[in-house]
């Protein structure tokens, strides 16, 4: 599963909370660009971005001079920040959670910037989406499941285990989809019901 | 003043609402675009519009498989449309108030797409800022006023409307800057005090 | 089926944005109305427009004197407009997504305003609700489909076309319901499974 | 100053929640009502509103047919009411601060809807804005504190108690504005400026 | 089924507008409270409130001297009320709709402030939770409604009304889970069909 | 100036995704928790939390049975995560922008959980505003460039350097008080006019 890291753009150009907006678009234009970082001036401070839609937003839609705005009067700080190991599912989930379309990748020191357009046109989510991705490795893990069961007995930790690890591919499975599936049965409910004791050996075990 | 028509793409890609998202995501790439008009189906209908977030927030957040999604599924119809007179920085205006970031851009029929982008690399209000273009329209209504009502005397119906034009800039500059000048006296009212007699000939006039 | 033409209202009274809020209420009162436009002064510039809403939340709201603040300060402008030929639910859809109440009507010049309460009062959505409407369309454009590829062949671009037609209704209706159909087969697939060559035709169309 | 219960509308029309949206569209049409009470059915329930904006935002946009959806899928429930004594300002200000524009006025039982049409039409904030009235007000508690202080001395507890009026309505008059005026000295504070030794009283006494 | 008064937290504890940032805190720390009141001055006035939110938010966050701020710049007033006597789960709804997380509890005067924190730890909704409760009474309402029109008989008014007294609960459970039923058939449409002349009972009757 | 990882709290209790919001409820009360952490399975994964506010607004104001809903349905995840270097009034202008009131520290691994709650009674910002912190760094910064240019010439690009740190300093406390200080002349601007060569030392250093 492709990671933050995998696909963020590692180009990251910088500016200074008191250079001009005016400064910014021509930095924005000559690069290429449609975000800038603020850099931290020490550990306890925090990144910056300015995007085109804050230049646009809060300066050309006011008909404002660029050249008399300063980067930190609308600039983002602090930013929400993407740590380089999350995978670009839960990237685009957390875009959508706080309607961002680009997040600082930060791991100690600056990474890169991830944004909407780098999901689309690097992520691999068209070619292996994570519904398909979750509901093979959740068929592997209930394989898995029954095949310990079967060796250790059912009333063994092992199993209790091994069908702990189905569940939560299950519940990450549903949290994806934001779907309510509790008054369906889980995989594990449907294999307590096949082996009623079963369901001791996991309240011994948690 | 440049307007909307001056700066849109004019390389607009439609997709149908029954495309699957799968189809759309290749469409953006072959054609670097960032959002597809889906199109009308007759003149009640309306223009709709599916954009990477769209995508990423409604289909990639999910782990949702982009080749059981359908176009309509997540694209916004009605769109909010911009007329293509209509001047960039009220475009831009019209972007801030409703959190858009690209609207298509019709008269009769659609003529293209305009977004933050396009506002950004194809606009002047970095060398042409609208609050300074204005205050130089500003100070020459006022010398016109000035002159007319001089030579018409400020009795005159041509005094008064010429100083009705004085405030309207005036209060279009205001509203630009979403500034308050209430406190402070008009142009007119500073008029009306050197001539106190001009205030009459605008009460006859409206 | 009704389009904003039909039923906005005609009657609209413009004010200046220069004029205070003062004389707005007033002209409201006179006039049995809850909202003003105000009027574009060039061809560049964009409609606006101040409702009882504005007044009250923002004048109101904070005790202030009317007469001493002026429409543009809290008129909103740019609007976002209506196209006369919008079917009536498209309009109805358009509020809902911005979450607002009115909007004036313009094609080249400003025709009217429409409102929530010219919908309720004056819209046929009680007595043709969409939902029916677009059914009976569907059931027709099916039959007609059926007709059209056993005469012409299921091979036939003919055949190909009016499915077409019955996908793009399908995909309205579920639009319109905002409902998710994926998993179910449309008409097309089914008549696909029917005629298993049929598919074919419109690959080649497309 | 007038309050809630003196310009509310008294004729309040109320539906069953599981009336149909149809009903409730027909008894706003008869009544020319924009809003229906849903009424509560046991002293623990809730007062619920149904409006024009509900069933156009819900069904009209969705093309379903009214006859098929009752009032409670539909309806705010529970509703933010307004008590009958609370100054008319105050409502506006509350309709603002809750983005809403229509409550029940409710003291015990039912007795109203006040609506920003109400405000608007029946309100007196054009003759009587709140901003004079409290600065009138502010402007006599000043006169009596003074007098209040020379007759009883500086460091009395009425002279104390006197200038905490004054200052209850200066961030009374404050608050109404949003304006925030802490660089600038209160009356008290001036007044204590002339009178050094008033500060104490006021220590003592609070 | 618990209401606000039974879970509310009594202590209340006041400050005026015009004290302090600085002494809000103070208070807040000494009284382990995370909001405080603050009090109408007369009748025709407003309850305010101020939060550990509102504190963080508007003043520590923006660096701000809290002893330079006063309460009435950062508290929200007037506040959104509940009453003493509303249902536990629909004071939950009122707070979950309006986005707020405590309210004071007032009939006549200030009894106390109820919040989340308070709902969790002192309602009963794990041990009681409305659905169930409401399904309860659904089926003791069937029973006695069934039992009533065998009595009286079907086209009786008392039958009409039983059934009546089913279909409000129904609809109040429905509306409770935000379900929209409408699709399936009422417990009385059930009956109707069962007992065909019922029908016209109950539109005698309304 | 006091960082994250001072005031957070590091009792976190963490909880199953696939758990029931009935057994979140307990947790909760045993604890004295207002917020649980849902934690990651594996290195790509985000972390999750589950607050009073989600099981209040989510499962109690639907009256449903918190037996009945599982963690995962009602969390939110990603969360927003905060550094644990990060200063304290940064996170709380993160908390004001993005509308929380609590986030997991983490670096690399869990390290605690900060809160509103904890900003407010475990924060300096009483003792130690950071506006007051500032001006008198500012003052400091400004004193050290004045000698350094002295000493140095200020041509010399160690004054350029200095003096960019006032103005970076200038830029921060201006971002602090959201205020638009660009009217104003800045420090450096002051000392520009007082030695006007000292400005191309700086074009020269940049």
């Amino acid at each position: 599963m492709l990671k933050a890291a995998d696909i963020m753009t590692k180009n990251v150009v910088k500016i200074r909370g008191s250079a001009t907006v005016a400064e910014a678009v021509q930095l924005m234009k000559e690069n290429g660009l449609r975000a800038l970082i603020v850099d931290r001036r020490h550990d306890q401070d925090a990144y910056g971005m300015v995007t085109e839609t804050d230049i646009v937003y809060k300066v050309t839609a006011f008909g404002t001079d660029p050249k008399r705005v300063r980067v930190y009067e609308i600039m983002t700080k602090p930013c929400i920040v993407v740590n380089p190991d999350l995978g670009v599912e839960y990237v685009a989930r957390l875009f959508a959670n706080t309607r961002i379309r680009r997040a600082p990748v930060i791991k100690g020191e600056l990474l890169g910037v991830i944004s909407i357009t780098d999901i689309l046109t690097k992520g691999d989510f068209v070619e292996r989406p994570k519904e398909v991705v979750l509901e093979q490795r959740i068929q592997e893990a209930i394989a898995r499941a029954r095949e310990v069961c079967a060796s250790k007995g059912t009333n063994s930790p092992e199993c209790a285990v091994a069908w702990d690890e189905v569940e939560e591919l299950h519940a990450e499975a549903a949290h994806q989809k934001a779907e309510v599936p509790q008054q369906k049965k889980t995989p594990f409910e449907e294999y307590c019901e096949e082996n009623p004791n079963a369901l001791e050996a996991r309240i011994y075990d948690s």
